[in-house]
């Protein structure tokens, strides 16, 4: 490519981009040849091994840690209405072979050849989140594309995320384009919700757990649920219509339980749902003093460990919740136990809940797991594309 | 226990049996207190710690690396029919949760608490199997419980794995009770399978591959399938019945393949399906040879990897496997592939296909996984429970 510029990578940092990866750290880079301060934050480059042998194509940005990011391993493919309109078809096609209903995460980054881009659908109303400096300079070409190809009601970005200040990129919200519906609405295992268009968690939805959240609606008809950290109610509300005879949300946010009522009452299960709001290790020990308990308990807490430095409090903060939560549930019970730490392994999850069932003299069986919904592929050889884990748990008095 | 011999452990060899694991190693044992010579195989004794505290009960065998296995923690359970009773009775709770059809595995092993014992249930005929000499000193009670539970029309016995070797067990197959009718059936994800009642692969049917073949059935429609190693066809009659357009089985026994075609015919799909018997590394060079086609290519082969020390070799047997199926999927086509080597973890698996999308030039999706079905539990506190993964990539022209 006569123009762009090169970035030169030292000699062997080349194998783990050769194997599919798409990072580049900024301790490989050959900066001798290819001084980092001499790239623009968001500038499109070549990737060149340390023999010069192109690698692929990548956008810089020099105060990053993550100093590039591959997107395409023809240097014929630049970023462009062009690459984003082929990206998203192939991203589309693929929730289409696993989706009949337009509402999914449409675009989940690395994952989908899209570094530093996440785009949540709800049918006509497109949510976008873009967290570098090399996405942030083709904002427009992405919104263009998402106009051509989907003819939206809405566009939103939601570019909040704390990784945008390291990529020095202020943080926003704003309408991108169109007008935003007073409601937006999803439909996820065939039950509707609203969800904040602007202003809620994230991109307003979590629909990573479309595949867990199946799976335990096959398990609560006639059972009394308890949903932790219930957020809009996407476990709770989906019990609830699949059949649970009462489901109790416990949530921090009043506006969350406000949105798990009406979600309940949106599919005509308001009578069955129930709400505390509060600290869930509050609740919890609160629920255990009255010697309430549940066939089903649902714990789905926010990400204990963000950082890899945290994963000791962390790991422990795991164990704990999935303690207080294990004292609920009924002889036999099920306890389904989900992290969304990319720092907390399986096993290690894994481990602390038969920790805490040691502690308590139960016995558990693990018997199904779920992992990141098909909208949230895993890059084969970006470890970092995969964090979401799901266990189901039988909860026996100790053997 | 007044009536039950002590086996002590080491100092600190207790831990890991009282985080839940069952096995004691014979170098974990104390052997100038309690010489493992000193009992029989099979015999129950007390575990407990070098303090002198109970830990459980156990079964030992002086023969065995694992010289004891802990049945229960409460030293009053000895084996028994009261015993088996009861776990069988938990065992088939959980398997009741999830399915509505008597068609599973009953128990598994420590994961059900029955160490050695394996048993598959084809509505009224029991297919049983023991690998170990404590599990075979209480082949009758298992049997007598069998019979009152069930009332059963036949219960086999599968016992002539390798493993019994070890054990000091010699192996056979035999009709422990009733009469074997000429055939049995099974129905599996709403399929019906005919099985071998004997002299079929290990208990005659993997159930363990119940929840991947659902979700592949999803995957389907319309669609051209290979099902590599198909044994009787579990993946891909399923996949004729749930709308597939044609499905290739390919499969080294004869006898399986007439196994797939009388089932195939069973479910009235006969004509859609095809077979080629052969080893599977020649008939898929030999498909790719004349340019064949698959959208959807299965890949489950027998464990590559039985033992540690076949790591290496069978690690790139998986990689050569899945590189030759992967030449046969149609651009943007689904590989799905399996491993139920214990000793093969997911993220090997994972960057083997990756190395072989890499060589071939391809873009691997990893957009779902599956585990061994619910009625193939895994104990939390034992990893060696755990051995099954199956992985669905979407396949593409390199990006």
């Amino acid at each position: 490519m006569a123009d762009l510029q090169n970035l030169r990578l030292k000699k062997n940092e080349e194998r783990r981009i050769k194997q599919g990866h798409m990072w580049v750290f900024s301790n490989e880079v050959d900066t001798q040849v290819t001084p980092l301060k001499a790239f623009e934050p968001g500038q499109q480059v070549v990737v060149e091994a340390s023999n010069g042998k192109a690698l692929g194509l990548a956008y810089v940005n020099p105060n990053s840690l993550i100093c590039a990011r591959v997107f395409s391993r023809d240097t014929k493919h630049q970023l462009g209405m062009t690459f984003f309109k082929k990206r998203l078809q192939q991203a589309q096609a693929l929730r289409e072979l696993n989706y009949d209903q337009p509402y999914y995460r449409l675009a989940f980054g690395e994952s989908d050849g899209l570094p530093g881009l996440v785009i949540d659908r709800f049918n006509d109303v497109f949510v976008a989140q873009i967290t570098t400096a090399g996405m942030e300079a083709c904002k427009d070409d992405v919104l263009q594309v998402l106009i051509n190809l989907y003819h939206p009601r809405a566009v939103v970005w939601r570019n909040d995320t704390a990784s945008r200040d390291i990529e020095g990129l202020e943080r926003y919200q704003a309408l991108a384009y169109g007008e935003l519906p007073e409601q937006v609405e999803l439909v996820e295992n065939g039950v509707r919700f609203i969800v904040p268009g602007l202003g809620g968690q994230k991109t307003g939805w979590f629909y990573d757990h479309r595949s867990g959240r199946a799976r335990c609606a096959e398990l609560v008809k006639d059972k009394r649920v308890l949903d932790v950290f219930s957020y809009l109610g996407g476990w709770g509300v989906l019990a609830a219509v699949a059949g649970a005879r009462e489901v109790a949300c416990v949530d921090a946010s009043e506006a969350a339980l406000d949105g798990v009522h009406l979600n309940a009452e949106l599919n005509g299960v308001a009578d069955k749902v129930t709400s505390y709001q509060g600290n869930a290790f509050e609740v919890l020990t609160a629920l255990a003093q009255q010697a309430e308990k549940f066939d089903v308990v649902i714990v789905d807490p926010p990400a204990f460990i963000k950082r890899k430095k945290d994963f000791k409090a962390g790991s422990e903060g795991y164990r704990r919740v999935n303690e207080l939560a294990m004292r609920l549930v009924e002889p036999n019970g099920v306890l389904v136990s989900a992290s969304c730490s990319h720092h907390m392994p399986r096993a290690t999850l894994i481990s602390q809940v038969q920790a805490a069932a040691s502690h308590l003299d139960r016995t558990v069986t693990l018997f199904d797991q779920a992992g990141q919904a098909p909208d949230h592929p895993i890059h084969p050889a970006i470890p970092e594309t995969e964090y979401l884990k799901t266990l189901f748990f039988r909860v026996s008095p100790k053997w």
